[in-house]
């Protein structure tokens, strides 16, 4: 029995919604239907672009009412900047949709919690779209850190920076539009050391300290991060995020018996080394299938499908307990975002 | 006019020596002369081992003081475990000999302080073996950093970790033979580091706060540390470096306009990337003359022969500040050396 076309909205055209049109477009089971953006050309553009020839043409909307109230709407992917994602979510789960949110879901713990709760009250399913969890290469490394080859996990060195042209008005240096590294790009670099962890360990232990070292913005928000995070017994996971430097956006995953490389963009991984100790090393290569977003995307469906309100692979409490670091880190960064202030952390 | 053979001595004749004694054998205007070890059967079979054809033999002695006394021996190569460095390079300064010492020099900076006052008095050459800083490659790796084409510079990311079998008795797990992971790698991760900011900035900035994360071995020495160093404005050089762990042991230098990353064991690197923001990647290619050793040996000749006690490329106080570096870290780790009660750090 074949299961009835999944209709996705997408909020936000810009870039990396191009990404997800572009996986939409090519996986079976599901179509892109409309298009929501404040900029009515931009986003019948993207509607252009995106609508397939022998189908209904893709929708452009420049009022997000008319996604959330459109009954053929079955799942909302929420792309715009980090600091509209809050309302847009909230709309889509009041609505019943199906949410799929950018990274990250939103500035603050608080909001999270919020946003759950709402997913929880509306029995609509939420999931941020933390699609380097879903990557073939990941479930590879999953095995190779359960396989017990490091031996015991002694740290992580990780680092993801980019430079952008600085820019006071921009998104990303932008305090009011949620900007800053850790948001943008910190992220992943703490999902990528929770889900180590997961992997090698079971689960993800207490943090026990928080060394911070920051590089401000004049907005204010913070344009470099050296962050390490303690586990205690020496188990440390270190990493450079910036939006103003340029790095080699490694992961090293080090243990006592060997170390795993993963030699590229580490969030977007298709090949990945095993250096041991003593012999020889192993490389596994795992291509995407589309680009990269197509699992995230399957594993939304799949779950709004069968009526869940999260996915196991990132659940509400793995996107909560990574809001919480981030309170942590801003924090400690002497960086206050205003959203801070609507919605105060408790963490 | 060819200048007097200059008679190199060993003193601990392992591993290191032998790689020291292969270079002094390929090298022009040195031989070595003589070799020191407790093991009288290994001294000699190091001795025969070294020992050139047509030349007299290599000489073995058992009692430092047959070296120290012998008016052939221009320099002393000193390759004991850390913990007896001390008492050698002070008996060679005071026989008016030149010293290359291995790193770490000493375990703590007060005795480095005396070694220093000790070359000053008897006006004897004395430099610690930083033979990185000689490398073909860094005087390469200078130009690039010279040159501007890392924009601002934001920091550092490198690892130095080996598991050796863990083992109370061993030299390394031991306290009173100066063990443990700083002295013995990590002196590589700060001197490199220190390095980069000398040649990026022309100087060292001073230190501003400093986050050490440690695990210890149960004889009470570091296995292993986390460490970040903090020179203000988010410029910071993370590093981990551990006895009882792997790593892939690169160093990334990040900047605003791209990243410089020496691929493989940095602190002996021949090879290294620059990695533009924008633009292609370049890579050079430097490798050793003779093993790595060659420079900081005809280093120490140069600068006996014109009677100075110290060279530029590892100048006295540099040996100190980075011993005082090591102090302020193991004191943040909670290890204390046997070595502190005897010289107590006034750092």
């Amino acid at each position: 029995m074949s299961e009835r076309t999944f209709h996705w909205a997408v909020i936000g055209p810009g870039s990396i919604a191009h990404r997800f049109a572009d996986a939409v477009a090519q996986l079976d089971g599901c179509r892109l239907h409309a298009v929501c953006g404040r900029d009515a050309q931009r986003t019948q553009a993207f509607a252009g672009r995106w609508s397939q020839p022998g189908e209904p043409a893709v929708l452009a909307h420049t009022d997000p009412a008319a996604v959330m109230n459109d009954p053929a709407v079955d799942g909302v992917y929420v792309a715009t900047p980090h600091g509209q994602h809050h309302d847009y979510v909230l709309a889509a789960l009041r609505a019943g949709k199906a949410v799929l949110c950018e990274k990250s879901l939103v500035p603050n713990q608080e909001m999270g919690r919020r946003l759950v709760e709402a997913s929880r009250t509306h029995r609509a399913f939420l999931m941020e779209a933390v699609w380097t969890r879903f990557l073939p290469l990941y479930q590879d490394l999953a095995a190779w850190l359960r396989d017990g080859r490091l031996g015991a996990l002694r740290g992580m060195q990780s680092s993801f920076c980019f430079p952008a042209p600085y820019d006071p008005d921009s998104r990303i240096f932008s305090p009011a539009l949620a900007g800053g590294a850790l948001l943008d790009v910190g992220i992943y670099n703490l999902t990528a050391t929770r889900w180590v962890l997961q992997h090698a360990l079971g689960e993800v232990p207490p943090l026990v300290d928080l060394a911070v070292k920051a590089r401000l913005a004049p907005t204010g928000v913070e344009a470099g991060l050296a962050v390490t995070l303690d586990f205690g017994d020496g188990l440390t996971s270190q990493f450079q995020c910036a939006i103003d430097t340029f790095a080699p956006n490694t992961m090293h995953i080090l243990g006592e018996a060997g170390a795993i490389v993963l030699p590229e963009t580490f969030w977007e991984a298709t090949r990945a080394q095993w250096l041991p100790a003593r012999g020889d090393s192993e490389t596994i290569a795992r291509p995407f299938e589309i680009n990269g977003f197509e699992n995230e995307i399957r594993e939304t469906m799949r779950c709004a499908r069968a009526g869940e309100i999260e996915s196991p692979v990132v659940p509400h409490a793995e996107t909560l307990a990574v809001l919480g670091w981030m309170d942590r880190i801003r924090a400690l960064a002497g960086v206050r975002s205003p959203f801070d202030d609507a919605f105060p952390s408790s963490a």
